[in-house]
């Protein structure tokens, strides 16, 4: 059994986590923190959890009891826990934050996207688990880095559930406001871009064209559904086979010939790719749950990397379908 | 033309107000204040009215320069605003809040429902706004009542829109909480009850069983919809009737032998009633949009009897019905 | 491994229940028939299936290659089948219709609420599984009628998703009519009524009040939650203990001294229930997934029981929560 | 007041038609046919409109009574009308299909879109109302054209609401199916493209550019949003000049320099654009109500301009906004 502790669980992505690890057959879950929380019961804030666990939130981390540390913590905290603690040397950690996602800034830490990075992960200590955006975004591109064929431009627009501002109150998050309402927010400067761009530039090192990304807030609560436009002279047929060889091995990421929908892919790790071409124009769909394979099932599948499980491990979900 | 001001325009009901009074054909909106907002333009609070007008919240109301005045205020701050000010002689005050509904708090108030108190109201300087429970359940009782037939308990239900718990916002208010959610809250206890007693009182004075009322939260934003139980020996046909000939001269409350659902008076100031019955047990379901007729639409209505002008004046909306 | 056939798989239970057998470790699906879908890929019709299954409709039913046959049928045609066709001497049936819920027309089939019946489960080869509503209202109420506290008007009213009117489209399933929308339908004469009816009877024999009950059609596609109002002279406290003690061996019915929303059930196969008093007057409030633990998760909960497995196996679900 | 009849009066445009047209100060309604609804009382079919109206269906149009002819056909059925029945010759009519949009079929049609041929419609007799999407997008493209700036392709991006799809049943409309859920359909081949190319050739004939389009399904029933990215090298100060100064005179469209969101416009008859760039690349978001602006709405302001009335009469419509 993996020893798995939790800081700042109290959020939609720590609540996400705890729901996994509950019914992962290797897991055992020893601390949860949770600013605020401390001295709670997990289910008295993850309300749906009741009957399922006794675990209260700790005050402090018990880092020298654990295999595996979980940060789901802002950015900044993230360095700062990093640097308050002393952290064991056998102590593995998974970052659900952007701070270590660069190269620039990573330290020892891979970037977790195991269609990427498998076999690095599974070598690794420090895994710093990717952005919602960029998994659903990256995953729509990787193929054609890898073949050199990014050079033009690239359209994007995503629309992502209300999970993905995560737990803190505001007027944008008034179901008075929300429900039944669309709006865009931070175009063309969403903080994921760099690290698509440095996914992109790991297979295709010499790519150098923009990413024009739009972000929506769509009134749903999960799930990120993307359309990507980029030009393109190969055959669909083609692509479809180039596609299908690059994923070939990964088990939740599916190339499709059908239309998709957000619902097929809500409450799973999965990630589903449709392609389609008019003229020169590929337009490529993907879909993933921003807070599974967006966060926390991506986070699951790092540590069933990192600690040589099958990689399907607690993350067969079924989908909510409805 | 009328000149209004309105104590508190940045929620919920004064939104509506506002939207209500701008396109009223006899009303000039002189002021609006709204705290913590003074200086701000109403379209940067209440953003879909852009291009509609210019105004800008008051820091403090001239009441000398209107003819009537609508406090959107709590209960607590609308009688602390009666004492404060010195309200000129001919003024004439609408209060959306629960401190002047009930008769040994009233004082100069009077309860404005005007199904129920229409030659009142028209005679009156100071219009105390019923609750939006209150009014779609009063509604549904207020001809059996009449009639002296309301002997037995009576089991209320009713789900209402997230705009009926205000602009403040919390975890209940979260989208991500909210949607696809259903609760209840203060069962037996809702704080309309005893203006609900109090009117059926005052048509049928004998009255003293039990109301027991289970308010439900709803996953949409706008409306009230309710049923209720009480037991009651007559036809339905003959209390078809009977509800008919009580409401013949109201504009807005119909009593229909289809069955109804929420949207046909969603963003209008109707209240639809329909009427079923299973041997002696009696079903009324009653509908109204919790913004108007259950608060805006109504304080507009009141506004019209209080100025002597036909009372569907401003208030032919086109209904959302989709 | 036990080896399943379901009957009709293509509907909303259908899909839900092929979705929980593929995750669960100790079945194999032999076959699936789904009128006029035979010939088609399962994940053409189940879309999110993609990638997780390549099973075909078939046309025709092998009876005598499965162990457990599952009837996603409507009443008539359940019995039509298993008049039809030759049932293999040790083939387990497990039907989701009403036809053989009552005991006046149950044949062999044992009423399928585990929380009743489960020691008559497990030495069963038929299982009628009951109805959505009926599992809600009738788990609010069996501990009350196993300890004869039932004796006055039972006032029930449960608010369901759109999963639960089937899949045939219709002017009622229309998105632009139900989003936002409340309505309510068959009040007073549910076809679920007797079913809970003759549940309580089997505790408390002496019961002959009614059960007014109000059915609502929800703007949310999974869960029922519902309240039910009955008056009762013990305290909560003691209320609470009887609750606790009737359910104590059951793995997904819970007590909780917390309010409930929906949420907190919808994609697990739990139902909670919470209890509250004023008065003499106990409210009962009760939640489940009306396609899990109200339709298919309760029949692989039966299928567990009816080949002794532990009987969470497959059904530790990951609640949407959000 | 203007005699008006409606053909096809039964579906979603219709009902918008007809509840803007009970509440229009200048219009008497004659007729309305529906296939297959007639004899049925008009709150039939439009429920909501129970108290508003007395009108049942026509089984045939009584051409000679009316000045103004509303046709809520399809293409085929709008052609086959005209070319089945006698116009009087004074009989003014606006037809919602596309039939008439393109000037290589319009015959004495004008395209009915009043900030780009105000001026013709007001001289007209026959008006092509256009098409939803058509006026979302066209509307934020429009002063670009005016003042020859469209080089480049243009990326367009535009969800809409459930009502776009009209009354019909189908699985893509079932509730379940639809809610919380997002996808795409015809993209690139849009059939209002054409409609939107000519527009802009109207003003910009140079215009040679590709106009990529894809179009999302949204859950929500009614509005379109629309992001457009197009290059362009001019100052976004300069290019909100522009803009204002184009739409100047119009009574519906606003140029804001706040971000916009969909509930804004939604149940009004506006179409709310805002302007950002970053570098060159210019972002357009431009929203409406698909059923108002996007088409009845839109159908009731060319009825004023061909009758000179006030353009904003009968269409000074209260925004849901919650």
């Amino acid at each position: 059994m993996i020893k798995t502790g939790i800081i700042e669980g109290a959020g939609f992505t720590g609540g996400e986590l705890i729901r996994l690890l509950l019914n992962h057959p290797d897991v055992h879950l020893i601390f949860i923190t949770g600013r605020g929380n401390s001295g709670q019961h997990i289910h008295e804030v993850h309300r749906g959890l009741y009957g399922e666990t006794d675990l209260v939130f700790s005050e402090e981390p018990e880092l020298d009891k654990i295999d595996l540390l979980f940060l789901c913590t802002e950015a900044e905290e993230s360095r700062q826990f990093m640097q308050t603690y002393t952290i064991p040397e056998k102590l593995k950690i998974i970052d659900f934050s952007r701070e270590y996602r660069l190269k620039e800034n990573c330290g020892e830490f891979i970037y977790g996207l195991p269609e990427l990075n498998r076999r690095g992960i599974c070598k690794s200590r420090f895994v710093s688990n990717p952005g919602n955006f960029a998994t659903c975004i990256t995953l729509g591109l990787l193929p054609l880095a890898k073949n050199l064929m990014l050079g033009d431009d690239i359209y994007v627009h995503a629309i992502i559930g209300s999970t993905g501002q995560g737990r803190k109150s505001s007027s944008m998050t008034h179901f008075s406001w929300r429900n039944n309402n669309v709006s865009i927010y931070k175009p063309f400067v969403h903080q994921h871009l760099p690290e698509i761009h440095e996914s992109i530039h790991q297979l295709q090192n010499s790519f150098r064209a923009n990413i024009h990304f739009v972000p929506y807030r769509g009134n749903f609560t999960r799930g990120i559904f993307c359309t990507i436009m980029v030009k393109n002279k190969v055959s669909v047929d083609e692509l479809y086979q180039l596609y299908t060889d690059y994923y070939a091995k990964d088990s939740f990421t599916h190339i499709t010939p059908d239309n998709i929908d957000l619902k097929q892919v809500v409450n799973t790790n999965k990630c589903l790719i449709h392609l389609e071409k008019h003229d020169d124009m590929l337009l490529i769909t993907s879909c993933i749950d921003n807070l599974l394979k967006g966060s926390s099932g991506q986070a699951v599948h790092n540590m069933n990397l990192l600690f040589n499980l099958e990689e399907t491990t607690g993350l067969n979900l079924k989908a909510t379908a409805y």
